[in-house]
């Protein structure tokens, strides 16, 4: 289970859930968004894994499970309200499921 | 208003809002994160002032308007699945209220 002192420090959408921004640890491309609840967040910290919960399919997953394109996490930061993540991690390949390197390649409005 | 089209690609939290990820358009520093509903999109987009949603407040608020600490929005992407926005701004000082460079300095987790 989740440490209760950092459980008790989070603070959630009203679906449970806290937002984790991904980044590339050495050359600082945001790789991503993704969704943790309590027990993604407690995965990620304890296997090192990327580990989100996907709100589609109601299911915890972990980044590149299927497509190979893992993610090495290095680093967990919590932000000074509790209600975002930092990850810095080393991304196998592309973090897109679309194959992009990051999921903010394809859209931009500015 | 914000573009219809625009309107109807945002996937929002069940309080309406979107993640806007703000990183150091230069150094690739992760800033913060915060919030946006629909307004606070159209104005970030059409003024170029990192513009956001208070949840606290229940009010539109604008970066550095009472601190000094201004944000330039130089680009704003959207992710593949329209749940998350990347803004590349140039950030004057501190981004967090607490003084420190970014939102994410004080607090390690792993």
């Amino acid at each position: 289970m989740l440490d209760p002192d950092l459980a008790a420090r989070l603070k959630r959408t009203p679906d449970g859930l806290v937002p984790a921004i991904v980044q590339q640890h050495d050359t600082g491309e945001v790789l991503m968004l993704a969704w943790m609840n309590d027990e993604a967040l407690e995965r990620t910290l304890t296997t090192g894994q990327g580990t989100y919960w996907s709100r589609s399919r109601g299911e915890l997953w972990v980044k590149g499970a299927t497509s190979g394109h893992t993610q090495a996490v290095k680093e967990v930061r919590l932000d000074c309200d509790g209600d975002a993540l930092l990850l810095k991690v080393d991304q196998v390949d592309g973090a897109c499921h679309t194959g992009d390197r990051t999921c903010f390649d394809a859209d931009q409005l500015l």
